[in-house]
């Protein structure tokens, strides 16, 4: 059974509410898809790619009414809109989300709104380091992971609802404890992203103090590219992912730590043997991983 | 100019030494190309994709009546080559390599070499976690830089004709004193080698920590998946490269404790400000480098 909305209102049309926009649109999943943003220039553009039928720039007014409102800005502002939403939200309206943290911000979320309107937190681990609606595409989500965090509050009609369209999205949806998302997505996601702002930041340091060899990155090549790609994502984002999952990354930077003082003890020691046991279980953890992460994009 | 060899002998036959093997018979720059290894299957899957003409496993023998003869075994193993061959390397024959350090190795290799035989360190920056001849291709240098590394006991003509089969093979080339590049390369390639490594082991850890959450490796996405695409590299060569480069790599892995700790501190102060300068920080930091990357790709 397909989903149909009358209107549904994008809040941040950037790279995941556009492509969000496009699929309703392309689909016939929405009659009319407002956006509202803060850039009047992202906005024309999301509307000449066929994301968005029209804009806003004040939210109240754009969600008022909606069926389904998509938050897609930075989760840090989720709680002003909702204050704000309060007395223009339609009855039985859903407000989701594709925030990547969730943990206590759901309940945070579901204790803002007015009775009658559900909050659904939802997570497609897509995008990376593009943004913008001109980088938006109907295809971003397709075998991508899609992660809905009910809690016992959640409306089941609700869930379901948001579960129909990201399946319409092509994504692999699976439903888990808000709390479990920010262990999962700290140790897969948050902790990676910290490691290569972390390694992009030494880069820089190293320059200065070699300053007399040239532009190091003059001499990187693919390995470096890579390890580092997700280092150019959003500032703002990564802020708000970096506090609401504060405890779990504190611990997993510490898990990071040992294991790079754990390589920096056997190099310094000489410790042949012992290093190349070292590198060998990381090499075949993450062939593994390789493996695991194919299979998935196999699914239908 | 091109250059021309009656016989050139390739010592390690994996994804770098048949790939140079391929590149020589395609452009008609060796008469014969002989490849040495440790096994028979990859020898005959060299022979049969053309990147050699024949194979021995005895290395001494292979050499004998070699012009040029490349190391691509890891460089732990240079010395004992080396010094089996004092007595049958040919008068004004070249020995070169493909190893990913230089620093005090290539004195080392100098010192080895009986006279009237020249060492000419060479580091093609290409291959990463593929390996074997099976995934040999003769475009692998296209494009890719590869950095001689010259002392003042160096032969210029040597030098010079192993310059000129890179050019052939469509490397940038570049030339750099020995101990600049392992500077460089630390910083570019080795450190971000340990990061990985060090990360996905880390995660193995955090796997056994929230075991009850399920699989974690099932929700990584593209971001885990190009941070730690390095860390499935051979641990056999990257236990040599720590070992070789270690001073550099010691202070750099001191460079990016200091910058994971700053992350932690502000995370655990809540700073968002600061947080959010220093993720601005690394990711403008990262898009210079990806002009500047890019910018080489398009050389000739």
């Amino acid at each position: 059974m397909t989903v149909h909305f009358k209107q549904v209102t994008i809040v941040g049309v950037g790279l995941l509410g556009a492509s969000f926009g496009m699929i309703l649109k392309r689909r016939g999943l929405a009659d009319r898809v407002v956006g509202v943003g803060r850039s009047p220039d992202n906005l024309k553009v999301a509307a000449q790619r066929g994301a968005i039928d029209a804009f806003e720039q004040d939210s109240a007014t754009a969600v008022a009414g909606a069926e389904l409102i998509l938050l897609a800005t930075p989760v840090d502002s989720y709680a002003a809109h909702l204050t704000a939403w309060k007395r223009v939200l339609k009855p039985g309206a859903i407000v989701s989300d594709v925030g990547s943290v969730k943990g206590a911000l759901v309940a945070r979320m579901e204790a803002l709104l007015p009775g009658g309107v559900h909050f659904v937190g939802a997570h497609p681990v897509a995008g990376g380091e593009t943004s913008g609606a001109g980088a938006a595409a109907p295809d971003l989500f397709a075998g991508a992971l899609c992660l809905l965090t009910p809690t016992p509050n959640t409306d089941a009609g609700a869930l379901e609802t948001v579960r129909r369209v990201w399946d319409a999205a092509g994504a692999v949806v699976r439903v888990m404890d808000p709390f479990v998302h920010d262990r999962i997505l700290g140790a897969v996601s948050h902790l990676p992203h910290v490691a290569a702002f972390a390694l992009v930041n030494a880069l820089t340091d190293l320059q200065a103090q070699t300053a007399e060899d040239g532009t190091l990155l003059d001499y990187a090549g693919s390995g470096w590219r890579d390890t580092t790609r997700i280092a150019a994502s959003s500032p703002e984002m990564w802020r708000d992912i970096c506090l609401e999952n504060r405890d779990n990354l504190l611990r997993m930077i510490d898990a990071l730590e040992r294991r790079l003082q754990r390589f920096r003890g056997l190099i310094d020691d000489r410790d042949g043997a012992e290093l190349e046991r070292e590198i060998t279980k990381a090499r075949d953890a993450r062939r593994t991983m390789t493996t695991a992460h194919d299979a998935r994009r196999r699914l239908p």
